[in-house]
Formats: C-alpha cells, structure tokens, sequence
C-alpha cells in the first residue's frame, strides 16, 4: 500500500521536489492574500517555489538555479543563509502611459542561499508578490567566491497546475515576428507553425516545445497567467521549453556565437520572472507589475520627451507603388513626394513623418550579412534633406529619422555618434532603428545578451542627444520604457505590415491576442490606421488583403497603447475617408487613466482610455472574426459632467473580407452610466470620441 | 611495365595534377629569367601552379582554388578564358622605410577562368614574378554569377620539393608570440611546441602540422624560400597545413564565430600569397616583393609621420619595480614617476614616452573576457594628464598613448573617436594599441577577417586625426605599412618582454631569426635595449634573464629595421651605462640605404644601413648562442669620404649567461673598403656608428 502511494506521487510529479520531503519553507502572500508563494529546499538543497491564488494551484513547486559555465558548475543545491522580508506601497509617475499613476504594492522575501557544493557562492532569490501576480529573479551579490562568471543555462521552472489554453509564438532566437498560435499546452507544435511561416526574413527556431513570452495561459478554472519578464538587462532573453510529461516550462536562454549564455560580473541580477495572476481578464491587461519591477528612469530630465504621432513613407514601398532604393527607378524617398506628406500631416496636425530609403545603400542591403551596409549620413541625390528640413519647420512637422542597420551592428555602432549628430543638425528628435538581417557580430542573436545591451545602449546613447526611439525587430520588451523613456515603442511582433506577407498574414484574432501577449512588455509600433483594404492597389496581381474592417483600424489606436502611433497608409487613402481619419487626428497617445472594459485573448478587446490633457475619453472595440456585439456602461465618465460621443463602427454590411471600408460615423450625448451597445462585423471593431461639453 | 610507372607516378606525386596530364600549360618568368612559374590545368580542369628558379624546383605543381560556403560549392575545376600578360619595371619612395627608393619590376600573367561545373563564376588567377620571388593571388571580378559569397576555406597548396629546413610557430587563430623551431619540413610538431610554452596568454593552435607565416625554408640544395603573404586586408590571415606524406602545404584560413573563413562582395582580391626566393639568404632579407604588392599610400598628406623613438613606464611594471593598476599601491603611471621619465627622454633627444597603465580599469581587465573594459579617457587620479601634457611640452617630448583593449574590441570601436580625440586634445600624435585577451566580438578571432580589418580601421580612423599607430598583438603584418604608413610597426611576435617568462624566454637565437621570419611583413617594436640583465632587479626571487649581451641588445637597432624604435629599460639602468646608451641616442630609425652584410636564420644577421638625413653609416651584428666572428669589408662607403667609427662590442669575457653587460667602445677611422673584424661573443652582437667626417 505505501509502495503504491509512493508511485503514484512519481507519476504525479516525475522530477519534481517533493515539498513533503523540504527542509525549509518559506511563505509570501500579496497584500490582498490571494496570492501565495511557498519556497522549499529538499534534503538535497534543491530550491523550489509554488505560487497559488486564492487556493488554486498556479506554478505547481518548481526548481529555480543555473548551470554555469565558469566557473563549470551545477548550482542547483543550496543551503539557506538568511532570508528578508520586506513590503513597498508607493505610487510613481511614468513620463508617457496609459494612466498617470502607478501603485507598487507589494511584498518581498529574498532568501541569501549558498551553494550546497562547498563553492562558498553566494545567490539570492527575491520575490515581490503583488495583488496581481508574482516577480522573482536571482541576484549575485559582490563575493569573494564569484566575480565574473559565465552563465550556460538558466534553470527556472514553471509548472503548469494544468493543460492550460495557451497563446503561443514559437521560441525562437531571432525574431518574434510570429503569427500567434492557440492550443492547450500539450498540442504545443513550434515547428509545425514555424514550417507555415513563410514572410519572416530571419529565424532561428529553438525546438517543437519552445514558445517565447509573454505567454498567455488561461486554465479550465478560470484561472489567467501571463509569464515574461521585467528589466531584459544586461542578459539573454528568455525562452520556454516544455516538458509535456510534466507540464512544466523551462527557461531557455538565447546562445551567444559560441554557445554560452551571459557574462556576469558581481553584483549582478537576472531579469525578473514574471506571473501576472488573475481570475479576469481584464485584470491582466490592466496590470503595471512588469512596470513595477522595472527601474525608475535613468534619465533626469524628460521634458523632451514627447508622445507623437506620425505618418511615413513607408507603406507605398510595401504595397509596391514605390521602393526603398533609387536603382529602382521607382524611389519613394525624394523631395517632392515627401513633400506632400509633410504636406498632409501639417493639414492634419500630425507631429512627425517617417522616411524610410532616405539614404545610400538600400540596393545592396538584405539578405547578404554586409558589414559595411549603411553609413546614415549619406542622403539619396533625390533627398535635399536641407530643403526638407527648412520645408518641415514651416510646416510644423518632424522628420523621423530611419537608421536599417541590415541587423550590421558592429556597423551600426561605429556610426552612432555620427548619425545622431547629423540628425540633430538636421532638426530630427525622433529615429525609428531596423534590424532586418541575421546579427553581425556573426553568431550574435537579436535576442541575446549582446544584442540586448545594443538596444539599450542606443536608447541611453540617443538619450545624450535628446533623441526618441523605436525599434523594430528588436528582443521582446520587458517595461524598459520606464527605465528609458525615450525608448517610445518597439515592433517586436507581427505588426500591421504583415498584412502584406501572402503566406499567413495578420488574422482577425491577432489584435485582440497582441495585448495578452506581446504588449505585456512594453508600447507596439503596430502602425495602425490601414483604409486600404485589397493590397492590388500598385500591383494588381497581389492578393494580399488587410484583414479588419476600417472601424477596427481605427479602433487599433486605443486597443494597442503606444506614445508613440502611426497612421500607417498614404494621404491618398485617408483623403476618401476624411472623416474617419478625423479619429486618428483627434485620437491623443498618451493618457491620464485606463479603464480594460472587456478583454477575451482571441476573441474580443474593448478599451476606454481618458486623455491625459483633457476630461476627454476615447473607447477601442476590436473583435475577431466573429461578429459581437459590445455593450458599454459609460460609468468611467464624471458624474454630472455632459460628453458629445462621435462613434465610429462598422456599417450594417462590413465584413473584414468583403467589406472592409463600410463605416458609419454617428454621435450621442453620453453621461456618466449611459449603456451603450455596438455591433462589431466580423473582424470588425470600433472607436468613440467621447468629449467633455460645456 | 605500364602499369608500374603510373603507380610509381602516384607515389611520387599523390594528389598531385600531373603535368603531363596538363591541357593548358603558362609560363611565366623573372625580369632576369631565373624563376620561373609555369601554370596547367589538368583534364578534369584542375588549375596548379609549379615555380622553378634556376632550374631547381621550388613549389612542385600544386593546386589552386577555393571551397565556398554560399554558394555552396567547390571552385576548383576551370576552364581558361583568356591570358593577359604584363610587365612593370617603376621605383616608388616610402614615406619611411629600410632604403629611400624600391623597384617594382616584376612580370605578370592573368589567367582568366570560368568554373567548369556550370555555375559561370568567374575568377582571376594573378602572378607576378619578380627577380626574388612570385606572388600571386585570386581576384573575383564583379559579375552577374557572384555577388556576395562566403568562403569555406581558401585551397592553394604549395608542394615543397624536399624535406626543408624549416623555421616555424605552431599555426594558431589567436597568438604569433611563440618562439621559433627549427626542423625538417617532416618533424614539425605543432602542438609539441604549443605543449611547451607557458607564458602566452590567449592561444588557440590548430593542428601538429599546422604553422603560420612568413616561413623560413632553407633546401639542401642551397635554395632559400620564404612563404609569406602580401596585403591582407579583408580577408583572414593564412596558416599552411603541411600533408607530410607529399611536403605540401595546404593554406588554412582562420575562421570566424560561426566558421565560416571569409565574407567577400565582387569586386573582391585576396592578399597576394608570396614567395621570396633566392640562393643566397642575404637576398631573402633584402627583398622589397612584400612590399612591392602592397597598394601605395592610402594618406595623401604624410608630412606628419615621423620615425621617432621613445622610452616607456613600462619595463618596470614587468620586472616588478611597479604595477599598471592602483589598487597593487604601487601604481608606476603616477605624475612624478611620469616626469622623471620625459626628464631623461628630454636629456637625451628621445622623442616619446609611452606610459601604460595610465587609465581606470586595470584592476579588472585580463582574462575575463569583460566588454566594458577601458574608456580610454579616464586616467587614474594620481596620474595628472594636464600638468604632464604641459610639461612633456616645454621638454619637448611627446607623450604616447597606450590603448589596451583587453581584446575586447566592439568596446575600443564604439570609444575609438572619443579616444583619438582625447589624444589630440592632449597633444598626443602616437598610440600604442594592445589586444590582451579573447576577443569580443566572442567566438572572432585575433587573426580572422573581422580582426585584420580591424586594425586596418585604426590605422585609418588615426590617420583621420594625424595619428600614428603601432600594434600589440595584432596578426602577423603583410607590408600594409606602404599603404598606411602611420601604422608604424606591430608587435606580432614574441618580442623582448617575453626574457622575463619563465618558461621559455627568449633564445640568443631568437633575434636572428625574425627577420627571415616575422620581419618579412614589417617593422616590429621588438622593444631592445635592455642594459639589466638579471631581472631580479626588484623581485629577488625572479630568476627570468635576458639572453643577450648589451652589445647585442645595441646591434638589435639596426639588425630588426622599425622606424618606431624603443629604448626599453628603464632610466636608471641606463644612468649605469651612459656611453653605451649614447649609441640609442644615436640611431636613427629611418635609414636611406640598408645592406645585408650577412644573414644566416639562426645564426648571425649582420646588417649596414645609412642614414636618411647624413652621409652615416651604422652597423649592427648579432650571434646566436654561438661565438663568431664578423668580417665586415665597408665597401658600402663613399670612396674619398672619411669616417669616425664608434664600435659597441662584447668585451673579451663577454657571455650572454654569466656577463652579459660586459662592453667595450673604441673608434676607429675608416674608409670605403677598409676591413674589420669583430667577435661576437655567446649571444652576443656588436653595433658600430660610422660617422662621416671632414
């Protein structure tokens, strides 16, 4: 009978510690108590932790520690020196967010372990439970018997109380650029949804059980997790590997060109490891945990920093209408048409305009891992960014800055200084960085350690010269933008011009999966605002289609925070719908308060978020490509306060496939707790203005 | 009997196209007709190469042709296009340099040829023969079958025609800084020699029959051969694998992170693969072919390159007198050491003083493999940059820069303009660079393409800012001093710090092989005149010696041709020897005529050159740990001309082992063809001052 037992609790837990076999065990709870975290070492001194809520089982006990490289060693085992609690219960203003502040409520137990192997190495382990999830990381304290060290795994576990719904992009080295994929843990295919990728230029597929993070699990009880992390410093992005027996996640760190995993020096500390927890939704996407776990910004003074919008030359090249280099006699980027759109966004009160293929070198750049691919200083001869400059200061327009580094980095990072310095004599606070092409240093990854002190590095370097960024194709985001707040935005997903990639494109679920998942890191570049539906408008032989209703684009610019937002399509598509480019014009970017009104991963995104200059609101409803209809109860307004609500929706008859462009635009007074229903098409959505009057 | 003679051909020539087979056959000659290079292509299209000179065979027939990774392919079998042939006979000036003029007079042949697999790729074959040897290289025309293309390994043989003695380093990715071996072609032992050094820092050898160049051959047939390369610039640097069974020698690129051995865009040239021939050693020395396939001067203003010679806080932190970092409190770079240094510099017309050890971070810096290293603009806060700038000033001395990237080269570039800038505002014209460690970007290589363009980018980037340069630890040198000629000289060998490793050390033979060897590709700040020899002078326990006498350490300023040229030990050793140290005050370090009086690898080198600025002669005579006696005849003096000779010799009991300081001074009056004879004691040398008089 006890033999049976014993086997029955192996089958339970193959390779897990037993918590009835620990030697210690410690208890963290949220300040709610909802949240518990127990961590154990057993006889061994293997550490491990569980995180439960309310009762319900989130991380089943999971090892935490590290195989390193040098000095070559297990550190697994541990003996426990002390342990520290500690609670914080401030709120902080961020410089650009969607609200204006953020509580950081919280407590903290940091266990100081030492290596159970007679190494004398010294780790901590501190976790910060919230009401809203959990973050833990691992530091390495100043110590004689660690001082550089190399790192060749991280060996965190998350095991999973069940086979819970996932939403997943295959892990991946390189890019993050996926097509989202759902199914239960245990149908997890990464190789299979690589293989049915087509339109991604680099990838460096892990395995058929890696995914990447944020990853979205939601269990049959009801139960909502959110794994990533904060503060990608200094290290590897972390990748999930899944043990399907178990159904538990193991961290995957990203390789350098010779196989090792970071380079640490003490002091030092890994990211945090994130669990957003909840038992709603919305609470999920409504969560500032990763915010919180990440370090005040470094920089003093941020009044330069400003939220913008802008409009680009850029998506004329993807549709074929013009082309990024001059030798194809087809080149967009020269005087007279960026003209019209400095033109067009000073007519329409947008900050800024993007110019993509400005400079030499865009015949010769992809695909041939060139170090000496762009210099970013060297202007087109049909680009007179002198008269440009002067031109867009009358117009009170920005050029934005376009620095493609063909993912040349060493290149790129020879040249920094020079080209900020050559924006900012050309009147230019804002570049949008590329990193389209396998990494040169060769062997480097875009998510690895090297690569993510790049990004870094460029923010803190643009930051010298007052300068925003954006990246794109850049590692995941971990709520850096706290950190660096002139780190706008990022792209880092399968943004709006994937709707032009003919193999997978963008589905009508995408936009409602990208908050649950990739913007829990930080502010997309999604480039919304597409009015142009069938993508043959240059070529007509393309059957690329944009696969949303027009309300739904529009929709985008509130679902999809970003300080920084583009109206992605060309003047001319925006000049037949001059009303509904109306909501781009008027819609802000950055915001005083957030309320998730709605929110189903897959299925549906309905957000209202209120101006941070003005009592203004300005609610975003997508949906799949199921037709749903959302019914909002106004009890976010000020009571006694009247508001002019301009909505704009999907017509009777829009559908994202056969009738994309059918919107009506209707207004209503609104007051605090007026219910309102709006029908969403399939693959449709839409946008309220709602102004404060009198 | 048919069937006898095919095998005995096989024996002989395995792996071997057989001439006999050939179906094209080029013969190409020397301006005096004495080499001679005669190319085929066998019926399978194989392209091979032999080289006679004055009917003896130097390279038998062996092959050439490339591996390619992208295209994935073999780019060995040709078919001939066509054949261009070309002659140049010109005289060139060096900006500095070991004679005033070089002749350029050589015979070229171009092979043009096609793949014969099909691809249509097109490749030129190059040589140039020259009365002293042949170069000869591949060329990649721009075409429409090869763009960007990636190679696998380089496959050009050069089959020897006996069993050689051969002077050789174990062929390596990372270190030149072994001491020389000296075998028959079939006894090398690469990995033995590895096995036995001690005392270099960052090795990676390839193989037991793996060697680097410049490569000393010595026939029994009385032919001397030295396998080198010319101009390498893009391209990795070249060790030859020898294939015992058949005496050939493979070349074997050094590969990158992801090994992978050259990234090439067409147009595109590899360096110059280069033979230097004669029958008499002497004339190995006195060639100017390496050289003379280097690309002119890149600089078109060189006014502001000076030879010069300097005097460093350097020797003392080897011999424990002092220490590069703070926190040892006993940090030599502090002010007042610094101006002792710029006094006797000053007092004694040495332009430069070199200081390391000047900056934060040497308390953290070796064998970490740490990014954020050195920022090249901190100096420490006991060593006062300002006041020294001003006071080196009204002494008229030049402080040098001293760079040390720890390897860690990403960091030196993104700091590189900072740094020269720093020098500049500082008044400083000359950096020293250094490359102790592993390099970062990781997985690169000290000898692979990234690196040598590298230092080519300092070379350039200093030259930007009026700045000279000389490498620590770079890769072997190629003549690219002619097209940057203010990349003064490079280490790249093991040099004259390496007396006080105690494995090792240096050999009194050492000295007289470098140049046959290392000296082939450029000047080396081998760092002479060492006046202590017991280098127990403040570690008592210190048992390391230099093996040398003074006398040899004097003659080392003429015998090993640099135009940077230091004064090595320190002040106060030479304060004990003040007559002896007026021969270094003397020397110049830019000479309008040189004669290789004698020179045998190994033995003795005995070398006279003159003066660029005077009608002065100075001679210099080095011996191996052999006694021997030099018989100079001065018929290089102007007839008519009278001349004071200051002779520096071993005194009579002089001994590298047991009385190495011991010297004698005379002078003596001379004229065009008086002879002298002078002993040179074990390991010891002797220099002479021939100064025209009247």
């Amino acid at each position: 009978m006890k033999k049976l037992r014993f086997a029955l609790s192996l089958a339970l837990f193959t390779g897990m510690p037993l918590l009835s076999q620990s030697q210690t065990t410690d208890v963290l709870e949220s300040p709610d108590g909802h949240l518990q975290v127990r961590l154990a070492t057993d006889t061994e001194g293997h550490l491990s932790y569980e995180v439960n809520y309310k009762d319900l089982a989130v991380i089943r006990p999971s090892r935490l520690g590290f195989l390193l490289e040098k000095p070559h060693m297990r550190l697994q085992r541990f003996l426990v020196l002390d342990r520290q609690n500690a609670s914080a219960d401030t709120t902080w203003e961020p410089v650009l967010g969607e609200v204006a502040r953020i509580r950081n409520h919280h407590n903290e137990l940091a266990l100081e372990l030492q290596d159970a192997t007679g190494s004398g190495i010294r780790v901590m382990v501190r976790f910060r439970v919230f009401d809203d999830g959990v973050g833990f990381r691992y530091e390495f304290p100043d110590q004689e018997a660690l001082d550089h060290f190399i790192i060749k795994e991280e060996v965190t576990e998350f095991a999973l109380a069940g086979d819970h719904k996932a939403f997943w992009i295959p892990g991946d080295y390189d890019t993050n650029e996926y097509l989202y994929n759902t199914t239960r843990l245990s149908d997890i295919a990464a190789l299979d949804a690589v293989a049915r990728e087509r339109d991604i230029a680099i990838s460096s597929p892990i395995g058929d059980n890696a995914v990447q993070t944020p990853l979205m699990l939601v269990a049959d009880n009801g139960l909502y997790i959110n794994v990533h992390e904060a503060a990608l410093v200094n290290y590897s992005t972390m990748n999930l590997v899944l043990d399907k027996a178990t159904l538990t996640f193991r961290s995957h760190l990203v390789p350098d060109a010779v196989g090792n995993k970071g380079y640490l020096q003490t002091p030092a500390h890994t990211p945090w490891r994130t669990l957003v927890i909840s038992d709603t939704p919305e609470a999920i996407l409504a969560s500032k945990l990763i915010l919180n776990l990440n370090e005040p910004s470094q920089i003093e003074d941020t009044s330069w920093i400003r939220p913008q919008k802008f409009m680009g030359v850029w998506w004329e090249m993807h549709i074929g209408k013009g082309s990024w280099d001059l030798a194809s006699g087809n080149h967009a980027a020269n005087t007279e048409n960026v003209k019209k759109y400095i033109d067009f966004a000073s007519e329409h009160g947008i900050d800024g305009v993007l110019v993509e293929g400005w400079n030499e070198g865009w015949e010769d750049w992809f695909g041939n891992w060139k170090e000496d691919v762009f210099d970013f200083v060297t202007p087109y001869p049909d680009y007179d960014l002198d008269e440009l400059t002067a031109y867009a200061a009358t117009k009170g327009v920005s050029l934005i800055m376009h620095h493609e580094t063909s993912g040349s980095v060493t290149n790129y990072e020879r040249r920094m200084d020079r080209a900020f310095q050559y924006m900012k004599a050309h009147g230019m606070h804002t570049v949008k960085t590329g990193y389209v092409g396998k990494i040169i240093p060769r062997g480097e990854h875009h998510d690895g350690q090297w690569m993510n002190n790049h990004y870094i590095r460029v923010a803190r370097k643009a930051a010298e010269y007052q300068i925003m960024v954006e990246a794109h194709e850049p590692s995941h985001p971990t709520g850096l933008h706290r950190t660096y707040p002139n780190w706008l935005a990022n792209e880092a997903a399968r943004g709006n011009e994937f709707n032009n990639a003919p193999a997978l494109g963008i589905t009508p679920e995408h936009q409602t999966i990208l908050p649950f998942t990739r913007l829990m890191g930080g502010p997309m570049d999604f480039t919304p605002g597409l009015f142009h539906f069938k993508l043959n408008q240059f070529v007509p032989e393309r059957t690329t289609v944009v696969r949303t209703t027009l309300a739904k684009q529009l929709a985008l610019y509130v679902t999809m925070y970003s300080p920084l937002q583009m109206a992605g399509d060309l003047p001319e598509n925006y000049r037949k719908h001059p009303e509904a480019f109306r909501f781009i014009v008027d819609v802000p970017v950055n915001w005083q308060d957030t309320r998730i009104l709605e929110a189903v991963s897959g299925e549906q995104v309905i957000i209202a978020r209120k101006d941070k200059e003005s009592e203004d609101w300005y609610v975003g409803g997508i949906t799949d490509e199921q037709e749903r209809t959302a019914r909002i109860t106004f009890d976010f307004l000020n009571k006694g306060q009247s508001y002019m609500a301009t909505l704009y929706k999907d017509g009777p008859k829009a559908h994202w496939d056969h009738n994309p462009e059918a919107h009506t635009i209707e207004t209503r007074m609104l007051r605090h707790g007026t219910p309102l229903k709006v029908t969403m098409a399939e693959g449709g959505g839409f946008a309220i203005k709602v102004k404060a009057v009198k």
